[in-house]
């Protein structure tokens, strides 16, 4: 299978992260956003959508949105799981990973790409800046939440690593990037991230 | 199991549609949200994100949003099965119910509550109308991109009903709620949404 993505952007990181988890290899094809190549004809094709990762599989059939392309590489994979395998652990885990992602990464990425520069006038060709702003404050409200979580528990969906996690720690390289500090008193959150941060998946 | 609610809202639907194609029942607590129960700290305890629907277990655990309330209700459930059994199947309905969730469903929600009145004054406490109709102009798009998938294919992602058919049918009717209406040359579309509404679980 094959991975179109950008090395280094937050939401790639989400899929590299769980092939390491997984053991599973990819053949990686660089996509030249910054050039705007994932908004031309032959990405959309791809990815109407025109955002990346997109996992392209031997058979032709292209997914995109990092959660289901985890879905297919934790089911395609044995163990550890991902995603669950009780029905509650499932339905919990896509729960945060909903809220980490939503209330996180995406909150973060609005911010940059609307109340910065972003990625520079010739793509960010729509700003909202009061509405980047407001996603910002998102942002910073649900590390608070997450630290909340994280004072009970090791993981975000419990006491194993998993998707939510991974979005959560993708966010949070996001964070830094778009420079939305993590409030100081979040000791769980930060307890957390550096824990998270030296899994051999994760660069540690 | 218990489902805090409020029976006819697009994200309530979702659940309602998972529960009848599974022939599963559910206790349903109505949920006061025009009151601003869903805001208050009892039922912030429940969903933090303070919005409906919400699935309570017996042991108490609670989980929100659509997507992970179904992935419970499917996976404890017997057939036909609404997320999908191969690791493929589950990659293309997640891809797909996402698109059809933030696409059109949320996309038509941040219409209707950034750049219309949306629920009133006193719950509508931040607006922000140009990003509304920025929205509702992706919601648009959005039904294109569906007609342009029904094309070749009786459902969302392929020959049978799933969860990604859900939420772009209470996507679909969220729209009609919110006047946002179907362009008339959709007409895939419109023959797939009159399919989909002569199930059962969707009133037919």
């Amino acid at each position: 299978m094959k991975i179109y993505d950008v090395e280094g952007f937050p939401n790639p990181a989400r899929v590299r992260i769980a092939l390491a988890e997984k053991g599973a290899s990819a053949e990686f094809i660089s996509v030249d956003v910054m050039g705007g190549e994932h908004r031309g004809e032959a990405f959309r094709t791809k990815n109407p959508d025109a955002g990346v990762p997109v996992l392209e599989l031997d058979c032709g059939t292209c997914t995109s949105e990092c959660t289901a392309i985890t879905e297919y590489i934790d089911h395609s994979h044995g163990e550890p799981t991902l995603t669950g395998t009780s029905p509650k652990q499932r339905a919990q885990i896509h729960m945060m990973n909903k809220r980490a992602e939503s209330g996180l990464l995406d909150a973060v990425g609005a911010y940059f790409h609307h109340a910065t520069p972003g990625l520079g006038p010739d793509l960010e060709t729509y700003q909202n800046a009061e509405w980047g702003q407001k996603q910002k404050e998102k942002a910073v409200a649900t590390m608070g939440y997450l630290d909340g979580v994280l004072q009970n528990q090791d993981y975000l969906s419990g006491d194993v690593f998993t998707m939510a996690d991974i979005t959560a720690f993708a966010g949070l390289a996001f964070a830094d990037f778009a420079k939305v500090d993590i409030p100081d008193n979040l000791t769980h959150l930060k307890a957390w991230r550096a824990n998270v941060a030296s899994r051999p998946s994760c660069g540690g």
